[in-house]
């Protein structure tokens, strides 16, 4: 007899050589029906795999994510044996599960190619296969069998086997397909209802760009069709929404070849756009006690060798910029910290003048490699809204909790209702990881565990995660597809004080070094206007919005009614323009409902004897005939309803 | 006979070996009494030089940069008189005028130095020589004679003489004293009156490190002793007024070694009123029309190789960024016009959407010598307020004349009322110069002139002062001391249309190329906040003011009631802090005042009880009980008093 324990604490005695599907069903049959894969002591294991000893058991359905990484992963195996049906002679490499999905890496017969006109057979022959419900069984091979297997059919899952050690070898086994492979399927090919086959991409072998190219086959599938449905819509959804289309619509951003790839350029609405999101911030910001600074871009190497980004940065980013003064070296900064720290130096401090609170709106520049850039949400230069709080350790815990509250009203003001948060702590079992003593980091990560608590968050623990300098606070906002990104941070340093020997004077009269926090509501504003972009689909808040009323001229004589109107409006601070062209009505609607213009306004002959406005909502439509004020006044209680006042 | 042409066009016919002195006594013996030097047919003579062809001539007094020059060349002999006579053996080099003042270069005897204690001791010794009333006489002199008279004695003067022409050599005699010396002289040392000596410096031989290190000693010279009085007094008020030890005192901005010289780090109460300069200027720049971009504070290196901008700071600033990607290059931008010039290339234009003004508070880097830093007057990294307006060449003139409304407004509301401008256009004999069509360059600076003259400018015409690419408009703001600064500046440009390839599309559905203007009313804000704290001494307009009121509690007891007046002056948008310390009231008025708070409100007892404040202002003092509303007015009036709406 073995003890098997579940995720609640209980054990289940049962006798060795149960498996997993067996617990299910001892537990419920329901349960049983729904678990495809298992964790046993920390391993994947088959659902069949006999269990011989002692251990922790986990079960996962569709809905963990484990349970979808054995899905696709064995959905994998299912596309490898229809490439090879419909391809014979091609050659496997890998094929694992990824986030979404799954691919396999393949070397297909000389001349041949996939496209996506090819894909419904694919799409065919896999489902053919799932539909015969075959088992996925694993076996252990020795070394010289599974050499003798591939050999001098397919040097790729050699080269994989010789990496190996003899003893740790299996192959999986289903319908006629065999595959080198560690394990962690779903039971039988069945479970399998409904594929898609995405893309096809070159992939370097070892991703070497000196290693034949192979081809890249990209794929989902679903234990439902309609969840296939659900997915493909929100994919076009996605494409729809895809910051970079929106961006050049909009007329918010652009990029230029001349000026450099991921360097993007505001146009004046994304320009006006930022300046809107900064000055939100900036008024929360003054409230909350903190203090605008202004930093060059750039700073001697040595700066960046005390704070030690020249380690970290120096070799992989923009190299160092010579000067015609020979040894002279500066460097584009990477981060905001190493000038707040000398600011901080300006001067000497007291206690009773802490918290000091730095905040820059801090543009910073590290090197991506071009493939790794997309949009503005991998750029090579970026603004943070960044913030420094110089403090006592025993201002640390309320100075985290007000900064949560800084946090989350900028999330609540921008719409992101739906987010999560992660405590980063030490590896408690590798002290000597950490800079700082440990007493203080006790204090520091019960600080942030306190005040999550304390403001409420939805929040999860990760031990091993903190940064060497510190214990940190992530927040994860999930935008209207369901899609999470991680946004905010905010970050305990003991390291830079220590390194830039930042000190004040207690009330002991003696000299201390302050902690630090870092953190960025935001993060970056590029990442962060285009995760909006894609959150709203270009509906901004209206506070935020570029052009929130276009006032549409029913003809040319009605141009000096719509200018008046446009006054009117203006004296509100509403921002509102004019369209004046000679154009049909139907066409100006059409298109400032393309620009996702929030309001129009349509006067003509009716509207300037009446001293009135007719009121079209964006994707809404007609909202009756009223008064400039009253309408100005609907304009206010919009508004209001989205920002509120941050209160401290 | 030889005819004398004066500056009023008159032609004076006199007997050839007529000095200027005489010219000068025929018109009239006041003129003669003041007439110090002169200038003959565009070169400089001495008042007792033959006048022996026909010719222009120019009379100077010490109110002419001419005369001041002769002046304090000529002290400049008269300290080198004192010099030889104060420490004999010493060997003197040169000794030219400067803007104020002159310097003489001497290597002095073995052992002997020249400090501070002996100013007094040389400053009479001058005086001695200049009541002689000696005559400064020219004679000229032959190669060998020359070099006979200095060889062995002063290898200094040998080395002048040695590169230069025989028959052009002369010497100046004036007492016992001679020296080498091309002339321009005042008629004898009897008009000198005052003399400062200022300062000793090292200065090496030729200016070339790898010679001997000479003695430079500096002094200043004045015909009255109340003007050099009044000199001295402008110079302790320009120690008090320096824009680095205000900036340090008021905590605006600091320096640090580690980030690099030349890169100002603004602190809060530094970067608040940056932030108010710059809030100000966009708000008259939304009104003129212009649209707010931002771009990168890097290019690749092609985009300035396009600009043109790679040939001029290439080499000599600040070097290339490599990266990780082999031959990759970028460039910190010493300049945002390349920038707006790809934005504009974002879209195709139409006529009929120009001009297109795009502004941006873009922050530049070039590198300068560190020798030439000084405060934020000369640094390494600045933020111009830079716009660049897209214009078709037919709206060339209207804009021009708007920018200049523009430029006025700001200086204006910042209290600089006395300022010249300079148009800068073609050498026409050089035509080549100057890129573009002539015809087109005679419009612009048509256009220019035509502006500053309706804009009733007070106006020069320099020619050949034109940038290469087009004419422009300059301004010189003169500050309190009566020193001018250049300022804000406005140009024409026609060539990086042409490199960038811009164009529009004209009513005739062709293809044209738009003309730019580039304009920068501050310039550089580093720049602007030191001049504007060197005319202020600090006391900026009230509206600018980090904090304009400071609450002074009598003591701990009326604390809530300071709380109380400061919440409500903030409800009027009122900058105002409580200073609560457990001091003096008269400490805490003393420390305000050093701190240039423009007003002061002192709460204790009676205060509280009436619901009044005592109210002071700076540097005037006591302005009697009031209410907070009626203090709150006063603030109003005065701010509108300086800073006006701008229209349109």
């Amino acid at each position: 007899m073995i003890g098997i324990t579940l995720p609640d604490g209980s054990v289940k005695s049962v006798e060795a050589g149960t498996t997993p599907m067996d617990v299910a069903k001892s537990i419920s049959e329901g349960l049983a029906r729904n678990v495809i894969s298992a964790t046993y002591n920390d391993t994947t294991v088959e659902v069949t795999t006999p269990l011989t000893t002692d251990g922790s058991l986990t079960l996962h359905t569709w809905n963990d994510d484990a349970g979808k990484k054995a899905f696709w992963h064995s959905s994998a195996h299912i596309l490898a044996q229809a490439l090879e049906e419909l391809y014979p002679g091609i050659k496997l490499w890998v094929g694992p599960a990824i986030e979404r999905g799954f691919y396999y890496d393949v070397d297909l017969p000389e001349g041949q190619v996939i496209s996506d006109k090819d894909f419904k057979t694919i799409e065919n022959k896999m489902l053919e296969i799932a539909r015969g419900k075959h088992d996925f069984k694993m076996r252990e091979v020795s070394k010289a069998d599974a050499l003798a297997y591939y050999q001098g059919k397919n040097e790729y899952k050699v080269d994989l086997i010789e990496g190996l050690e003899d003893g740790e070898i299996t192959f999986c086994d289903h319908s006629s397909f065999t595959d080198l492979c560690r394990g962690g399927h779903i039971p039988n090919t069945g479970i399998v209802k409904a594929v898609k086959i995405l893309n096809v991409a070159g992939a370097y072998f070892k991703g070497d760009e000196n290693e034949k190219q192979l081809t890249r086959v990209y794929g989902i599938s679903f234990p439902k069709q309609k969840e296939l449905t659900a997915y493909l819509e929100l994919l076009e959804e996605a494409k729809k929404r895809d910051h970079r289309k929106l961006g050049k619509e909009l007329e918010l951003f652009t990029f230029s070849q001349r000026v450099g790839q991921g360097l993007p350029l505001w146009l004046p609405k994304g320009a006006a756009l930022r300046e809107r999101l900064e000055s939100f911030l900036k008024a929360a910001q003054k409230k909350a006690g903190y203090q605008t600074v202004m930093s060059p871009h750039i700073g001697n190497k040595d700066l960046y060798v005390t704070s030690g980004h020249f380690a970290k940065y120096g070799e992989d980013s923009f190299q160092t910029i010579q000067t015609p003064h020979e040894g002279e070296e500066f460097m584009l900064k990477p981060m905001n910290c190493p000038h707040h720290c000398e600011m901080y130096k300006a001067k000497p401090w007291s206690y009773k003048e802490l918290p000091v609170r730095y905040a820059e709106f801090g543009t910073v520049y590290r090197y991506e490699q071009s493939g790794e850039l997309h949009g503005l949400t991998r750029v090579r230069g970026f603004t943070q809204d960044d913030a420094h709080i110089f403090c006592t350790p025993d201002q640390l815990n309320d100075e985290f909790m007000k900064v949560i509250d800084l946090v989350l009203y900028v999330f609540g003001s921008l719409g992101f209702e739906d987010f999560k948060s992660q405590v980063s702590i030490r590896d408690m079992s590798k002290p000597e990881k950490y800079i700082g003593d440990p007493e203080v980091w006790e204090k520091a990560e019960q600080a942030i565990i306190n005040a999550a608590e304390q403001k409420g968050l939805d929040y999860v623990v990760e031990e091993g995660e903190a940064a060497f300098y510190g214990p940190k606070l992530d927040f994860m906002v999930k935008d209207a597809l369901g899609r999470s990104w991680q946004l905010g941070t905010i970050q305990v340093d003991y390291n830079l004080p220590e390194r830039f020997d930042l000190t004040y004077k207690g009330s002991d009269n003696e000299s201390h070094r302050p902690v630090m926090i870092h953190r960025a509501p935001f993060g970056s504003l590029e990442r962060f206007v285009a995760i909006l972009l894609e959150h709203t689909g270009g509906n901004f808040p209206l506070w935020l919005m570029p052009e929130q009323v276009s006032i549409l001229s029913l003809s040319e004589k009605y141009e000096n009614y719509a200018q008046k109107v446009l006054n009117l409006l203006e004296n509100s601070e509403i921002r509102a323009l004019v369209d004046n062209r000679n154009e049909t009505i139907g066409r100006k609607i059409r298109e400032a409902e393309m620009k996702k213009i929030p309001y129009m306004i349509i006067v003509g002959e009716q509207e300037e004897k009446d001293g009135t406005i007719a009121v079209r909502k964006h994707s809404e439509g007609d909202m009756g005939t009223m008064k400039v004020e009253d309408f100005a006044a609907i304009i206010e209680n919009d508004i209001k309803s989205t920002i509120k006042e941050f209160n401290v």
